[in-house]
Parts: structure tokens; C-alpha cells; sequence
């Protein structure tokens, strides 16, 4: 049976409560839900962590084991190489994804280190980001 | 009945034929001859030109009738305030998308200015990349 | 009789159309008809164009024979090597109009490559602007 | 009954035993039985971390319920966007404080993520400091 | 009745003796004299000053009563965040002026902190740019 | 007896009149009544000047004399070597002090020659900044 | 029978009547004239635009037939990502051609995008960079 | 008797299994025991983490116990200033050590916040490296 | 009979007193004394302000009359664009003393917006820099 | 009779040894012959050293006499101003030659202080980049 | 038989006169006579120069025949690409050593452009370095 | 006996003949001459090469007997840090003098790495700035 793993980073828990206006009112619970009953034949693993090291553990532990991950690492994704350098030792395909536009924030969200250590990259779409994601590591 | 417009900019007529190993082989015609099957409901027009004034010029035209826009402007997405300034002008929500992870490759390629002016990015998926984006425009 | 030319840039087309709170609602017809009641002993010609290098042809037809150019090239300014080297072959005068004011929006407006091939720039003072400077090239 | 929290970031456990020429001999804990005397009608909370992630769980726990922070995130002030994200996200005003003149030391002490999510900042006044940002809060 | 202020900056007071090359050889007087009798419905105020703070000061003095501005603030355009808060802070609306196109001079003059606290700017047409500054000012 | 000197640089002269999302409407002569009040065993100098060198002079004047000084040298913090070399000079220590968070401002507000000549400094607690540095300069 | 194409872009039509003392007084025809009779076994095609997409085309056209290709794109070589990617999907061998000494002139002419794209770069050598460029792919 | 403690950072803990190209496929666990055999003398501690904050305990523990610190702190070597400060706060000599050549990688990696705030460093020597480094710590 | 005029900025009126280390215990009215003594043919004027404008005017009122000029204006080198102005526009040759090595102290004192306004620079060489200007603008 | 100076810098002396893939396995001794067959009524001088300074004073020897010199300084190219300067001094034209394309390698190597004191370059085309300057040179 | 040869730059035949609290009071004499004695079954070639390119000379005889080679190019690692080039065209392996700590001193001494064409690199461990760069060398 | 050495670097042996414009026409060897006769009772030592390590050498061994050096390196000042640290390792002061203004010159000559390693700097005061240094150096 097929494995996607989403990883989220930092204040992704808080998703439906912070800056809605960027956000949206829907909490990452609820998107879950959706997507478990959408992808039915898929299992869809989610790990949320606000701690650096523990997402890198996260993504070493489901990145030699799923069949892709889709990874949200918040705002590590601008500053972390650490996650970078998980995600080039791991196996599984990756595809990035932001709910919001990145490019269309401040100067310091333009520049995810992630994105060159995954296949490709989401940004702007908000929770139907990761469905889009969850697709294409399907097709493929 | 719902109009997507998909814009494609400089050598993308040549997808198929250039470096294969980073466009792959199918042309964009097989592609749109899926889309069009695959969204029946949907009026797909295309337009592509190697013309940065003609991009131009067909955004200006699209982007007040259709009810989305999927760009690819090609290597103008690194240098055309001309393009950015037409999606900002125009009323039809637009979606950037590159076939290639345009943060794997050079630096100068890490930078568009359309990205801000389109509501999302996907990249690194390929022609996949096309299909999300309608899917997207269309669930809005 | 005295000549001057008007050259227009990219999505100037769309002036009264556009972004309004920057731009305002007349468009660009209606500020010709009152410069030509105006300037009534002038010629006053005028081109608009979507694509660079048509405006570079333009420059040069005119940028030989006209007594003085009004340029507006748009975004193109940012961006336009092309068109500086014009109006360094050309021998007409030459003024760079902005109806916005440039220096208070996005920084990659604050330069123009067009201002130092120019005899001077006037920006900010919307279609005033053009009338101004076609007031100068006459003064000379 | 008014509550202000104090986040500390990390290696300020190691207060009156690291660099005392900079920081002083006293501790922490000395400190912060001053101030709980000293505004005695007010709940001080105090938690330190040294891990990111931690601070920013520790944030969002406090921020949505004090009245007011009292934030020094040590060197990760230079580095967090993570933490950024979460004083944005939280609904108490915060005051960022450091010890050290911060502007006095390292290049890269002088930038920090979080001053433009607080309310000020206070730095270079030692311990006083953190009596000084609680006697702003309380008067706000 | 209209008042409109001209405020000069350092070395404007040298006008039509230094650097006769680029600023001409009439004087700022005999300018004065022209545009009091061209503007005659108008009172046109005049203030130079070698010394930044008492250009701030003329401004905050002119600046709640006047109509209007016209501010060549010479080198201090390219170096004073003063001058820039004084604009801000004052109501009558300002157009920055300078005589010659300091786009074609030295990369340090290419920048002015006054700009984007003008309504706009007008450069490169020797003494005509005030002639022109007044004229916009007295239409809008 | 303590002398403390409060010298406020360019456009605080202003202050209650200019821009009061930022700074507030109440003026610094309401300020200063209350600060005389609150510390009346303290003589409270005070000096304001729009002229840089002005207030060279003015810390030259206090800075040899007074306890303590508090500055808030305005717009000319961001560009004043002089004023640093001022601080450097005389024996007072100093305490920089900013009503608005200039960190939360235009990027060339972000540094300040001057903190790294001071003790410390307070920003964005509006007048209550000065009352702080007070209070911390007779704790000293 | 071998073909060389050259491709020249911006304000090259204007060569001969253009700042002769950067770029002389014979026009491109003469060049031509010579050249032809010159390599008289060789077919020599000939192609100028003012527009950066018709020499995309343009290269698109030549660039898969001839056995190689001489470009000096002007203006365009400074800033034009999409003629590079046109050179890199080609088949046949490209030299860069500059009459002018590019690096004795401004700033932003010292930077080519096209030149790692071709086999190699001749410049300053005026319209005998053409004959050498040729000589070059024929002795391949 | 002396005590040398290893400190080693993010992905560390996949020495053997990731980029075997560049890290190569012995296990950190075999070196430890070569390492303990080879230095029988010594206390070796070993401490792996992918936490930064974590790694900073780790630091703050051994480091004002153990007579000398192995540090290769992965990729927080190139973001992390905590660790920094932790290697300044503690007593004991560091030294860095990188397994790969650092600088013949990615340029993010060519700058370390750690080197200045240790002895010295070990790069580009594979395992080897702690051993050398062992060498000299109990050499001095 | 000739003039010189030395021209001092801010805080030289504190030499002797202010930072010793640096700037050495003999006040400037010492070395006045021996200049005038050393060189009783020439007329050595003195002018000394903390006022940049002063300077400015300063500048201009001896630059056209005295034959030479010797000028330190301090921490105003490093930020001046009026004082650079004025030594332009006024006719008598100018040489910069500095009494520091400015290149050995902080970065933002390794530019001076003079120097290339004058004929050379003298620095690090103390009082005796003054001197030796002096000496070589008498043997011009 | 006419004289051309070929002048080589560091390790050009092991062309036909040194990453071949890059410089080809033909010497220079090899291409030396062919050169003065090819051109046999020229006198064509050659120079190789591995030192800066004696490729300056060779420079300096050949520069007034020879009738024109054709200069590879390797990898002095991109960081000798001493080479440069003396360039400037000599009377003979110099064309620089670089064998590989030197912009389609690393960053430091796409600028040379060199390439605007000759008359021209010619790179990328291997040892017939010689042949070609020195045509270029005997056709002058 | 193995040989090993150390290659000195500059200023290194100061070492143990020349600042010793950086670089210690030993003689390189001292030290290799110890190499010598502790490698006995390795020849140990030694050169140093002050000359740049005659260290590139030393690295082109060396390069090709000894087993490995140990270069401190002391000021010229940070300046020098011809020395980069030749450890990229000879075989034997190079370590580059460091007495001091490179990156606790000033900034221009963070990059070398020799340590990406080496296999490692060793810096701060003072003279032992060069033992701990053989020992690995012969290790190999 | 006092002993003053001059060091002269590249090109410095063409004074006189070089560039005359900016370096005049007499040559070293005049100036030599006037310096020893007008100092006769101090030994004045001179040494010139193109070489940048002979230049390090030179100061290695006057450095340490001379009581004082006055180095021009022409352009070995701004690239070399080689000599930069031979001059902090020997022991007499050194004063830098460029004949020209190097500030007047091209970017890269406005930095020097020698300056903050010398007493002080006399530029642009031509063949005087010799005998000043001298003189500066036996008044000390």
C-alpha cells in the first residue's frame, strides 16, 4: 500500500487560528479528514513539530519508508540547511508546499532552502496545496 | 461557460525537442489535447509566443474575459516588469508555473517577478504543473 | 514646423483601465486631443507599443527627424539596455516621462536606464508630465 | 490579576556564569525573585529553553494568555523566523530585551527577527532591562 | 492668495558662478525675478540655506501654510533622512526639483531620501524645472 | 545634585503634530512637566535642535557635566558620525532613546551610529522610553 | 554546402550612423558584401531584429540547420535569459561577437548571457570579429 | 584522567547510509570503537543530536568538565550563533571538524559560525578528521 | 601675500582633550602658534565649526580667495556630499588632512566624500599633517 | 619587419599536460611552430613565466618596441592590477587571448583587469585564438 | 620510497620572529628537523618562497612526483588563483595547512582559493599541523 | 645614522615615462638625487622590482634595520596581502605614499591593504609626498 508522509513545521498547529486573513479559518485537522477520505487507497501520515531537530528526525524516519512526503517546514524552510541535508539523504521523492505566497511576503520568505532537495514546489494555493501535492506523487 | 487561458513565453514552442533531459520528451500539443479531454466542461485557449510584447499583449486580452490564467513566461518570469505589470493590470486570477524546479537550476532563475503578481507557483512538476493549476483555478 | 514624438511603453494601452488609484481614469486619447488643442503650431506624434524593440524601431524613425521625444517606456525603463542605446544613436533631444512617481513604489522601478540618455525626467505628476515636457523641448 | 511572561532563549541559563564580563555575576533566579517581589500584585511566568522549537511552543502557550511578554531569545533573535511567526500569531503585546548592547558586539547581533513583531525593545540595560519592559506593560 | 515656497539647499547659492558647465550662468535672482512676474497672482517665497536643520526648520515654517513646495534640497537630497521626516510631517504637498539630471552625474546622486515624500520630481531642466514645479502645483 | 540632560534631535519639535499614528499628540513640554514632577530631586536639562551640529555642541556642553544624557537625535541617528564621535568624546554615559519601534520601520531606520556609542537603547515604548532611561540612569 | 548564419539584434541596422567613434562609419552591408566573397564556398544568412523574440525565433530557425552561428544580440546579450536558452537548445555551434569592447565600457555591458551559452567570445575587434568568427567555425 | 568528548550534530546520526559518496559507509559507531582502542587512556564521550538546542546542553554539560570538545555540528555549523555562544561560554578547548570538504561544496556551507569561537579546524580528512583532532587536543 | 585656510569639523574644537589615545594632549591652538610661527610669510587663516553647513559656507567664502586650502572635516568626510560640493565649485586647491589613519579605524571611516575633491590627503601622521599640507601647498 | 610578443602567464607552460579536457593535449611549442610558419614574414616573440612581476616587466620590454602583443596572463587575468597598469603604459595594442571560455567556468574568473587595457578579447576558441589576434593585429 | 613535500609562502620564513603571540617562537628549522625524525621512513621536501609564482613553479616540479603535498601559502591562499590552478593540474594529493585560526582574524583571511583544490584542510593547530596533514597523507 | 628606506613596486621604474598626465616626466632617479642631497645626513636606501614577493623580501630585510620605510607598491597595494603582513612583522614604522590620487582613480585603487598596516598615508601630492613622509619619519 502507498505512503505519503506530511510533514509540517513550526505554527502549523496553530493553522486556523493565526492570521486568518493569510491563513484561512480551517484547521489542519479538518483538511486531513478530507484528504484521507479523498485519497482512500493511500495512507497519508502527518507529523507536525515546532522543533527543528524533530522534523529532521521525522523526515529520516519516513523518508526511506514512504513512497513521497510532502513538506511544509514553515519558517525553516528559509533557514534551515539542516532539513536540506535530510531531505537530500533520504529516498523518498519531496514536494514542497506553502498555503500561502511566499513570494509575495517579505524579502526573507523568497529563499527556501528545501526546494532544490525536493522534485518541485507549491506555494500560494493554501490547503489545496498539499491535495495538488498528494497528486502528483501519485501520478508519478 | 468557464474560459482558462494558458500563456506560454520563449521556447516553450520547442518543448519536447529541447533538453530533454530537463523538459522530457512529449510536446505541449499531447498536452493540451489531455487537458482539454480531461476538463471537457472547460474552454482551454492557448497562446504562446516568443515575444515579450506579445505575451503582453495576450495577457491584456485574456485576462479580462477568461476566468483564469496559467503563465509561463519562460525566461521572461526573470525579466519582464512588463508581464508582472499586465497581471497586476488585469482582473483574471493567474497561476505561475515552470515544468523544470527553477531553484535547482541557476541562480538568475531563483528570482521571478510574476510570482508575486499570480495568486501561486507550482514548479518542478513537469506538464503536471499545468494540470494542477486549472484544477486549482477551476475549485476556486 | 516643429515635431515632437510621444513614445509610449507597455500596458500604457490600458491607461484609465489600470490600477485607477495610480493611474486615474482618463486614458491616454483623451490627453492627446487636449495636447494638440494646446500645442496647436506642433506636430505632435504618437506611438504605443506592447514590444520592446518595436519601440527601439520607433525611436529611431523618429529620433532623427523629430525636434524632441517624450519618452514613457514603462517597465521597459527598468529593464531596457536596447532602448538607451536608441536615444544615444538618435539625435533629438529627449525627455523620460513617468506619470507615476517612480521612487515611491517598488524598488526595481527606482532605476531607469533610460534617464541618463535623456535630457532630463519628470515623474509623479501624471499626465501633467507630458505636457510639461513638451512645454521644456518647445522652451529650447 | 495581571499576568507578564518571561521567555528566555538559550544559554541565558548559564546567567552569572558565562562571560560575567558582559553579563554580570548575578543569576537568573536572583532576578527574578526582585521582580516577583517588586510587582507583587502581578503573576510572573518564567520559562527558559535552548531549544527553538520549544520557545516557540512556549510562546504560543503564553501568548494567547498574559497580558504581556517579556522576550529574549539569546542568539536565536538573529536567526528565528519561527519565532517571529509565533509573536505575530499571538495575541499579547511583547517587549524584546537584551543585556548586552547588542549594536556594541558582533555584525550579526545587530539584526533581530522579532523586534518588528514587539511592541520596542530594550537592550544594553543589563537585568534592568526586564524590570523596565514589565513596568511598560503594566503601564500600558 | 497662493503662496508657493521655494526652498534651496548647500551651494545653491553659488548658482550661475560654479560649475557654470552644468548649472548656466544666470543666477538664482534673476530667476526669481522671471518667475514673480510670470506667476503674478502667486507669492512666491524664497528660502536657501547652506545648513540642513534650517532647511528643516523652513520647512516646518512654510510647510503647514504654504500651498505648495518646491524643494531642491542639493547634496542633502542624497544624505538626509531629516529633510525627508520634515516633508513627511508637513501638509502642503512638494515637488523635488533639481537642475540638473542627476541620473547623469555620480552614482551617489542618483538616490534621494526626498523623493518618495514628494508628489514628484522634476530633473535635468535647468532652471525651467521650478517654472514647471509652480506651474503643477498652481494646477492641480 | 543629579543632572540629567534630555537633548531630541530634528522634527521632535514637532512631536504631537506630526504623524500622531506614530507618535502620539501629546507634545514633549506635556512630557517633560510630568518627567520634572516624577524625579524631582533630579535637575532635568533639556536641548532640542533641527541642526546636527547644534547638537554636536549640545552633548559637547552636557556631556562633560550632567550625570546622564538621553538622546534622541532623531533622523540624524541613521546618518551622524559626528554625533557618534560626539557620544565617544565626552564622559556622560548615554542612553539612546526612540518613540516609535525604528526596527519595525524603513529599512535605513534599522541602524543607528549612535547606540553602539551609548549604554543602551529603548525604542518603540513612546514617551514612556525617556522616563526608562531616566530611571535606569539613576539606578546606575 | 556549409552555412553560417549571422545574427545580429538592437540598433545594429544603425551601424555606420551610430556613435562612429565606438563603432565606425561602415555600415553592415559592406561588411556583408565582403564577407560573402570572402568564404565564397560557404552560404552566409543574414538576419537583424530590433525584437529580443524574433531572434529567439530566429535562432530557433538557424539554429537546428546551420553548421554555426554568429550572434552579437546588443543590447540584448546584457539582460536576455531567453536568447540564451534558445543558443542552449540549438544544435550548432555559436560564437559571441562584440564590435566594441564591451569591458572598456558601462558597468552592465561587462555581463553577457549569451557568452557561456556559445563555443567562445571575440570582442573589440570591430566588424573583424565577424571574420574571425567564421574563420573559427569553418577551421572546426 | 582525561576526558574528550565528541559532540555531533543533524543527519550525523546516518554516517554510512547518506551521500555514501561523499561520507562514505563505515558507521560512526565503528570509528568510536577504533577511537577508544587507539586512545586507551582517554574517557571518549560521545553525544549525537539533531536538536540545536539539545546540542547546546550537550555543550554546556561536558564542555566545563571535559578536558577537550570534538565538535562537528552539521549543518548548524553554518546558522547556529547558540552554539556559537555555548562553545564561548564553556571552558574547554573545541575543535570543529567537518568529515567532507566544506569548502568544496555548496557556498552556504563555507562559512562556519564555530571555527573563530574554537581552536581550530579539521575538514575535507573523512573520519580521520576526529582522530587528528584527539591527537592534538591531547598534545596540548 | 599668500592665504591658507584650515578648514576643521566637528569635535576638533575637543583636540587635546577628546580620546587622547588617539588624537594626542596638545590642543589645536598649540600647533596653530607654531604654524603661523614656522611659516610668518603666509597668512594662515583658521576657521573651526561643528556645523556642516558652516563648513559649507566656510569653504566657499576662502575657496575662492585664499590660495590654498587645508581641510579636516572630521566625521563629515565620511558622509558629506555639500562639503565635496563646494570644494568643486570653489577655485583654490585643497589637500585633506586627517590626524588619525582613518583606514585603520572603523569601515565607515576608510571613505571620504573629499578626497577626490582635493588635490591629496594626508593622514595618520597627527598635527604634523597639517604642517606638511601647508608645505606642500606653499611649494606648488 | 613586423613584431607580435605572444607573452603566457602561470601554468601555461603546461598546456598539453593540464586538464586536457579543458586545454586539449597540444603544447604550445606545437602552436608556436605552426604560428611562425603561418605568418613567416612576421617576427613572432615568446615569453612564458609563472611570475607576476617578470610578466610585467616582459610587458614593460616587449610593449615599446613590438607592433602589437597578443596576452595571456592566465590566471593573473582576474587579479593583477600590476599587469594592467602596465598595459596602460606601453604603446603596442594588446589583444587578450583565453583558451577555454573563461565565462562559462567559475565566478572569479569571468572578470579580467586586463580586457579594457587591450583592444579587445578573444576567448573559447583554443590556441586558434592566438592565430586569430595575431590576423587581427597584422591587419590593423 | 614515499616523499612528502611542504610548500611555504610568504612571510613564513619569519615564522618564529614575526608576531609570536600568533604564530609561537619556534623556527620552521625546529619543526622539520622533529618531522624528519618522526616520519623517518618519508623523505620530507621543503621549499618556501616569498615569490607567488615561484611557489607555483615549486607546486608544477613537486605536484607530479611526490606522494603528497602539504601547502601553507600563507597571504597568497586568499589571493592567488594561479596556485589554485596548479594544485588542480598536478596529481598528488594536497592538504592545505593553517598555523593560525584563519577564521578568528580578519575577514579577507576567511577564503582561501586553495582549500576547494585540496582534499582537506587543517588551521589553529599551530605547527602540528603540519604533522597531522602528513600523518594523514601517508595514512592514505 | 639614520636610515630611510623607499620601496617603490610594479611600474615604478617607468616613472617619467609612463602615463605622464597623471605622473609626470621626471623620472625616480631625479627625485632620488634631490632627496639625498636635501637629507645629507641620512642614509636613503631605495629598492624597486615588479615582483611582488622580491617587494616582500626587500621589506623583510630593511625592515628590521631601517629606521623607517616609505612604501609605494603601486598596484600591489591593492591586492596584496602579503606584503600587507610583512609589514606588521618587521619593526620600523612605514608612511604609504601613492604620487597620484588614488581616490580620484578607478574603484579598485581606493583601497589599499597596507595603509592600516603603515604609520599613515600621503596621495596625490606627486614626488613631494616622498620627501614629506621622510621628513614626517625623522621628526618623530
Amino acid at each position: 500500500m502507498t505512503t505519503i508522509a506530511i510533514i509540517n513545521g513550526p505554527n502549523l498547529n496553530l493553522t486556523g487560528r493565526r492570521e486568518p486573513q493569510i491563513y484561512g479559518h480551517a484547521t489542519f485537522d479538518d483538511l486531513l479528514l478530507q484528504l484521507r477520505s479523498e485519497f482512500d487507497g493511500t495512507t497519508i501520515e502527518y507529523y507536525q513539530s515546532n522543533v527543528e531537530g524533530e522534523l529532521v528526525s521525522a523526515i529520516q524516519r519516513y523518508g526511506f519508508e514512504a513512497q513521497g512526503l510532502v513538506v511544509n517546514a514553515g519558517a525553516y524552510s528559509h533557514t534551515s540547511i539542516a532539513l536540506r541535508d535530510t531531505l537530500l539523504a533520504v529516498t523518498a521523492p519531496a514536494i514542497e508546499v506553502h498555503m500561502s505566497n511566499i513570494f509575495a511576503r517579505e524579502d526573507y520568505r523568497h529563499h527556501s532552502y528545501l526546494t532544490s532537495a525536493c522534485r518541485g514546489m507549491v506555494c500560494g494555493l493554501g490547503m489545496d496545496g498539499y491535495r495538488l501535492a498528494i497528486r502528483h506523487l501519485l501520478a508519478m
